[in-house]
């Protein structure tokens, strides 16, 4: 039975859940389907994540690649396709625990960057895993800065070949997946050199070990590339390569080819290489870091109304820990964040859907503002769902720092995504030089994209609220967000020209401003966020009960961002003491109410005990007992003490045989 | 040989490393001790931690009884004494990856809590490990809340016994080490019931395992807890009791005792438990928080000068990633933070032996002002450091988020720290209690502990400070912080104040301000840090070179903290917004004067590569090499991929037949 803290939870709910479940699904049709999806998955015990937090790297790789093999079986039998409705939601079923991810991107990058003869020749090969690809792009000595790679691809004019070598140990290729003990082909990105010159980098078809046996290919040294904080399921591995030859066909050479005799042809745009590493950035946004804080907000926040701890007030039954308002501090505004990130992630899509059909019409205007979002709320999200992450981590005590939470898995694996796909703190620096250049354009009446147009709008001086329900009203905390944003990107772009009008560097001025350009475009997505969530509440009035709640929650997130960044919103004034102290009193009174529908907030997310894997987090709520009897099935408790034969037992009778 | 790129960075230190190491350890005499004890314990392969990152929990619990029983041995070899001056460095030498910690907590409370008659029979066994201790408090359902706990012990008059049971799965012990697999006794805290009557929490000495075959004694029930975020070596484990019966003997009672007709009597100052947990709280700000955040900075600033990425200057050579103002400012305040913790550390230690010689006087009048700073430091310093070594991490990026960089260890590690020993936020809470009854006390013109005299003085309404050197000067900045810890505490003893007469009653009241009492505590305690790093810089008058650079760390923990912390600062308008641009100012400038020293200031912490364990801290910085090399000595390396033949090959050839 479901423990009665938690039962009663879910007799007060303000809202239907199964109402707001089926509108973030974006209809009930689609609820259906996804937990059809989830349910033939979870059946499955092929799929089972259950001795999870007990495997060794090795076997969380073993268990991965037996998945993503019986997965392939699995949507033959159920007749599911790549292209069809329920692919989005097999991921989410399998919480992403599984291989060959990265022979996915093998085939988007040949389907991308390939020739129609290319994509011809392997697709149907990679498709029908007669190869098993990787994408080998970073190097020990490089990651972020592709432009350093150090991986050398020569034209051999007499053999028609190219000759690839990482001539040097920093030029390895160190972390790509699939690739230490799995693939047998992989992308290798690798400086391009023709008679002599160099041509910059450019990517490789390149088989790496035997199609019959398994074994390396001549002038392959690969491996893997050892334990991490997550990701043991994934096969990251390391690759060197001496005078390894491939064929003149193997450059994928849809933009650019080397012909017969050494001319190097570039076609197209480069740009469009952008647009493939901003699908990846959209695309891991809500698998990757939404989904996880949710999931640690279901499991937190279930926990709170369980856990009792202390007493409110003295002679009472000790109180539920959600209760004490410290605790609701640490998990509501996540919770608010998880709403207004999932909701910033349809904005981007559709941004990103619009931007598409453009560059489906040889129009590559929007690329820019596309690349720009797409980076720094790559880096906002990331950066403030792994926060919120850890948060709920630690507001379950001890309980939480057990794997058996499920936290610390949720944790160190969202922790990554700070790093991958390009490092925050450089994405935000790109986000604020779209910034720059915008405010510079503006202050020259030029017009700008959509989402940076009010950077020359005229704004008022002051924030016109005169108690705490003004801060209440969209408009007001909105527009305050705008104000600090355009604040802190004219007031960076004004030290920009001032260094550099006083003799400093271009390069070197810069560098001085990027702690506050980091600032700024923090302040930008974080304003677009805050907007969006607010026009997102208003569109919902159809549905009252949810709407309310919505705005709740908005509220929250705009007012705890004011409260958390108080220095950005005081500094000129346009915030007084004064009305922060009424910022921080709705605030406050904020925590009481979402309280109320914390758990009804969290079941909506509808993930399944299953898929969160915590013996914390279940929707029955019988923590306790779930605790101890998943203690038991570790390795741990399988036999005697494996150091009571060697050393316990002749310590304590050594002596006491001298007794 | 020396990777260059790290070797100039030796060559422009602006102080001697050497001195500033012998400064820190207090005197070079101390240097050279500890160094003597790492290299023994270090040369000898028993106390390898080579192959730490590649062990599963029972390998790593193994391990670390295996380096428990051989330590004794070393001891007696080396003539060293758990009193004597190596003692505090060998924790160090084995970076706290040992066993039977928790026996020495079960001697300690023996020691405290004791009789003379319990002292004299126990602790000969113990010291001689004719028994294995532990300690176990905490329990499945209670962790900070201690008279919640529901484990009983009933005295039976008519066999002199305890009945000890945890009555339901919530009462059960959970988490105390030493005690899964390894304990033959422990000391279980318990309800204690005579005649039907509760008497509170009291501790019993138990007997676990049989002292022959170490088999579980009738009615015990105990196991390991399964797997954990770290402490992997660590056997925390659970703990049932059904009618398990100890003499009456075995209550501990130097301060209560039940008499054989079930009298109960109490002797002494019950307080003397709180200076059991301070001793505790202040006694791991050294060893399992300031250090790991030392190692950290070490890791990360040796890496950031080896790596080059990306170029400052267009045709210039890759740029040393420390030469970014972003990774200075990842890297450099936590660097400030592990000093200025490192000196505030000295200054609880002092407080803590004064407290200590009152007491032994029969002198508690300390003890408030003791336990407040206690709780509120421990705190602060564990978020701090915590926050600090995750920033380490992440300024690594990917290698940083391998396991062999060292840092994911250390920052799995030290969370913890945010938790045990009393969870943070109700740390922070009891040195609020203390910090408003002091602020009461003040406006009433009592007289206060010397910690918090500053909360009476007159203070004047703005900074004087009138461009970006004033910032530098500490006078400016220290009161800036006195300023600010006052207006917190006393804006919420108002807050308060005012719902209590607007007739909250006053437990909600408290529950209504506790966000705000908690950042108040914070900044009582910063304010303490930052005040007590400038009289440590002043004293250092004879260490010219020393001191320069203390002055500018100082001056840098400072300045970061009203950067990073404005809003509290601008809110009253006591720093405006023009002087916050002129502490950003000085706080930038001192990251690009730090960064020359960056280097020569993890030298001196001195940490040998031993104890780094780490690819890419060593002090030969050959990070890309050593990456490789520890690479292959993984298991996931010492064989074919284990999903070959299982599930690799019947997918390629399987395919590859129906060709």
């Amino acid at each position: 039975g479901v423990n009665p803290d938690l039962a009663s939870e879910r007799q007060t709910a303000s809202f239907s859940v199964e109402k707001l479940t089926a509108w973030l699904d974006g209809g009930a049709e689609h609820t259906r389907l996804r937990r059809a999806v989830v349910e033939a998955i979870e059946c499955d015990p092929v799929f089972s994540r259950e001795n999870q937090y007990f495997q060794s790297q090795n076997e969380r790789y073993e268990a991965a690649v037996r998945k993503a093999v019986y997965l392939k079986k699995k949507m033959h039998e159920m007749g599911w396709s790549e292209n069809g409705p329920e692919f989005k939601y097999i991921y989410r079923a399998v919480s992403g625990d599984i291989a060959f991810l990265l022979h996915r991107i093998f085939i988007r990058s040949i389907s991308v960057l390939g020739s129609d003869k290319q994509i011809a020749k392997w697709i149907p090969l990679a498709s029908q895993y007669q190869l098993i690809g990787s994408y080998a792009q970073t190097e020990l000595g490089h990651g972020t800065y592709l432009q350093g790679l150090e991986t050398t691809a020569v034209f051999d004019i007499t053999t028609q070949e190219f000759i690839l070598n990482t001539p040097k140990i920093s030029a390895m290729k160190w972390w790509p997946g699939d690739m230490g003990r799995s693939a047998t082909h992989t992308v290798v990105f690798a400086q391009l050199y023709i008679h002599g010159k160099c041509y910059g980098v450019h990517p490789f078809i390149v088989q790496i070990r035997s199609l019959q046996d398994h074994s390396l290919c001549p002038g392959i040294t690969a491996g893997d590339i050892g334990p991490k904080m997550n990701f043991e399921h994934i096969d990251n591995g390391y690759l060197m390569l001496q005078n390894v030859r491939v064929p003149r066909e193997n450059m994928l050479n849809k933009f650019c080819e080397v012909q017969p005799d050494g001319t190097y042809v570039r076609r197209g745009s480069p740009k469009i290489n952008y647009f493939t590493m901003t699908t990846v950035r959209i695309s891991l946004i809500s698998d990757e870091v939404v989904t996880p804080l949710m999931k640690a907000c279901t499991i937190a926040i279930r926990y709170s109304v369980v856990r009792r701890q202390s007493k409110l007030k003295p002679g009472e039954q000790e109180a539920k820990i959600l209760d004490y308002q410290t605790q609701q501090e640490k998990l509501l505004p996540p919770l608010a964040a998880a709403y207004a990130f999932y909701f910033v992630n349809n904005y981007l899509q559709e941004l990103f859907n619009s931007a598409y059909r453009e560059i489906q019409r040889k129009n590559f205007d929007l690329l820019p503002e596309l690349h720009a979002l797409s980076s720094g709320f790559k880096a906002l999200i990331t950066q403030y769902c792994t926060s919120g992450v850890k948060t709920c981590l630690q507001a379950c005590g001890g309980h939480g720092y057990s794997l058996l939470s499920g936290l610390p898995s949720l944790y160190t694996k969202i922790l990554a995504s700070c790093i991958y796909e390009g490092e925050n703190t450089i994405l935000f620096l790109q986000t604020a030089r779209f910034l720059i250049k915008c405010f510079m354009a503006a202050s020259t009446g030029q017009s700008l994209p959509p989402s940076v147009t009010y950077l020359a709008a005229v704004k008022p001086e002051k924030c016109p609220a005169k108690n705490k329900l003004d801060f209440l009203s969209p408009d007001i905390y909105t527009e305050a967000y705008q104000h600090t944003a355009v604040r802190l990107i004219s007031s960076t772009a004004a030290k920009l020209q001032d260094l550099i009008q006083s003799g400093v560097k271009k390069h070197n001025a810069w560098n001085q401003c990027t702690v506050q350009l980091v600032q700024a475009a923090k302040a930008h997505c974080h304003y677009i966020t805050v907007k969006n969530f607010a026009e997102t509440v208003e569109k919902l009035e159809t549905m009252t009960g949810i709407q309310k709640i919505m705005k709740h929650l908005c509220d929250l997130f705009a007012l705890h961002g004011i409260f958390s960044n108080a220095g950005v919103f005081l500094h000129d004034g346009y915030i007084s003491g004064a009305q922060m102290d009424m910022v921080t009193a709705s605030y406050l009174d904020l925590l009481a109410i979402i309280r109320k529908d914390a758990v009804p907030l969290v079941d909506a997310f509808d993930f399944t005990d299953k898929s969160l894997n915590s013996a914390l987090g279940s929707y029955d709520g019988q923590v306790y007992q779930r605790l101890y009897e998943w203690a038991q099935k570790s390795p741990t408790n399988k036999q005697m003490s494996p150091a009571y034969e060697k050393y316990l037992k002749p310590l304590l009778h050594n002596t006491l045989s001298k007794l």
